[in-house]
């Protein structure tokens, strides 16, 4: 399996018939594709509350505060977010460049850990150096529908991908949210799982309520119930004696970056539950587009991981501190496979 | 080491000249000894709330509800709430001891998973089997003050004993809470990181937040920060790259029930922490009373894990379930050493 496509058929489920189980996508354009629309992921699952923005500042606010997160809806959000905020910001022709500049810095900045959100930045501006300024601000606006035009392709390709790894009444272990939430289509390590059940395979899913935001217990249970798949959530603390009762059939998670030797940087707590999978011989594979693999980054050892702050683990005694990294790195020698857009693959990722 | 003492001396911190941390202990007497007196953990660390009950029921709900938690301290509660609860009763002579094995029997339900509760109760029902009708409630008032009494001696002891396995500078991890809230006295867990302290060696905690019920970041980094220790709370999900920095030391850990091959029933989570901790080489040290060994529990696979409500993780979108089990199994082979009252021992538990 190492560098190359899977052998199985993708045909169960075809790329690109399945784009969507949420009402409203987790990231769009507004109506009038002139702001970035985002569900507001904070205020799950109590309300299902729609904002557009339009600022940079309120692009990156919401990046910041995670309302909108996971790595593919961040990359979509940033092309979206910067189309829309340098048409917004209605500067002279002239100064356009500059701006974009600008903006691109401080939103690779809100984020350092999710390889997606500088390559979407990137790409932008990479796309804006073909162009005369006449025709900047509708290349950048056809370059993130693109984007988020492929995200869509890209969720449905992982879920056709990663199909023939479930079967029917397989109990599947995720950790965070790398479900629809997550991406602009149908998510990353919840895309198997969407494919399958469209199929008519029973699929159990167990969720990590996933500290300290809680997005298994908010966000995956949430999008789960709602698509009408069963889900229980549990403390992050007992997925080791789930998988120790042999209640697990596989994990399945997503990533925010992959280093080119297969080592994965993904939500805190994934790291703890592949060695658990290890232990139990439960197979774990990282659910990811192919943009996550990051062939910068040697290995883990080579990823930045942000540390967030004290309040997310609030109420706490006065004086008391914190340890709160976002992310975690799991080593490649413990996941099974990356199922990718491009395929079923291993490291090196040569495909 | 197996199945003998400790060759190290616990001369460092000598055993009774230090039996409390708390401004209040977590299970004492009332001050005229006719209920049973707790911190009420449930509060902690918003408010210090001191409840005195009386009758069975008022104590149950208290275990059940884990205003009263941790092993020791829940055994301690047991015959100080039992005595006091069959004085309250005020029946007959004859009827009393009908009305002992009732709530004796009512009392070992609440929590089964404890086998000190169930220890502490079978003492009383001992004692009150050597005693005349007329003696009954003076034995039983007797029988759990010594018991109340030999926990803080106990506590001491892990202290003692726990000492050498530390060092200046020392960082240690633990897992929910094992502190003096936990017990009538210092603690087990934490009993050699506060006899460290007073012995003047630095040490450094780091305190898992144990959801569902945070006892690590409610209480744990409660009574380290009024002890002037310093704690770090972290996300359960974070500990095995707390571990994979090498930045533990030792990690200390209670138990509920130790069963006679060594296997450890403690707060779930524990497991996922013992895999951890081995992965990176660092050693992982149960503290309990000798009480915790059950030589009726051949192994792990003996033990009854309980599992608690749904509610414990709300909030959830309607329609979730929640897998919420209260306690893990830890194979005996993860652990390093188990610091008890009778020195540092392993399995087979002979001494």
């Amino acid at each position: 399996m190492r560098g190359r496509r899977s052998g199985e058929s993708p045909a169960i489920y075809p790329e690109g018939s399945f784009s969507r189980v949420l009402p409203v996508p987790a990231v769009h354009w507004s109506d009038d594709r002139r702001a970035l629309r985002i569900l507001d992921q904070r205020r799950l699952p109590e309300a299902e509350v729609v904002r557009d923005l339009v600022t940079v500042d309120e692009i990156i606010d919401a990046i910041r505060a995670l309302a909108v997160r996971g790595a593919p809806a961040i990359g979509v959000a940033a092309a979206i977010g910067l189309a829309v905020a340098l048409r917004h910001a209605a500067v002279d022709a002239d100064a356009r460049r500059g701006i974009l500049a600008a903006y691109a810095t401080r939103l690779i900045a809100a984020r350092p850990t999710a390889v997606n959100l500088a390559w979407a930045v990137r790409r932008l501006e990479g796309r804006a150096a073909q162009v005369p300024d006449d025709a900047l601000l509708e290349a950048l606006d056809a370059e993130a529908e693109a984007i988020r035009a492929e995200d869509v392709a890209m969720c449905a390709a992982i879920g056709a991908h990663g199909v023939p790894l479930l079967h029917d009444g397989c109990r599947v272990l995720t950790h965070c949210n790398a479900g629809a939430l997550a991406t602009a289509g149908i998510g990353t390590a919840l895309a198997p799982v969407y494919a399958a059940h469209a199929a008519g395979q029973r699929v159990h899913v167990f969720a990590d309520e996933t500290r300290p935001l809680r997005q298994g217990a908010r966000l995956t249970a949430w999008e789960l119930t709602r698509a009408g798949i069963p889900v229980q959530v549990l403390p992050d603390g007992a997925a080791a004696s789930l998988l120790a009762q042999g209640r697990v059939d596989l994990v399945l998670v997503g990533a925010d970056r992959i280093a080119a030797n297969g080592d994965v940087a993904n939500k805190v707590g994934t790291y703890g539950v592949a060695l658990a999978a290890r232990a139990h011989g439960v197979p774990l594979y990282v659910a990811a587009p192919w943009s996550t693999i990051d062939p910068a980054t040697t290995s883990g050892a080579d990823i930045t991981i942000e540390h967030r702050g004290a309040e997310e683990l609030a109420p706490l005694p006065p004086g008391a501190g914190v340890w709160n990294p976002a992310f975690d790195v799991t080593p490649a020698a413990l996941v099974a496979g990356y199922i990718t857009d491009r395929g079923l693959v291993s490291p090196p990722f040569t495909i």
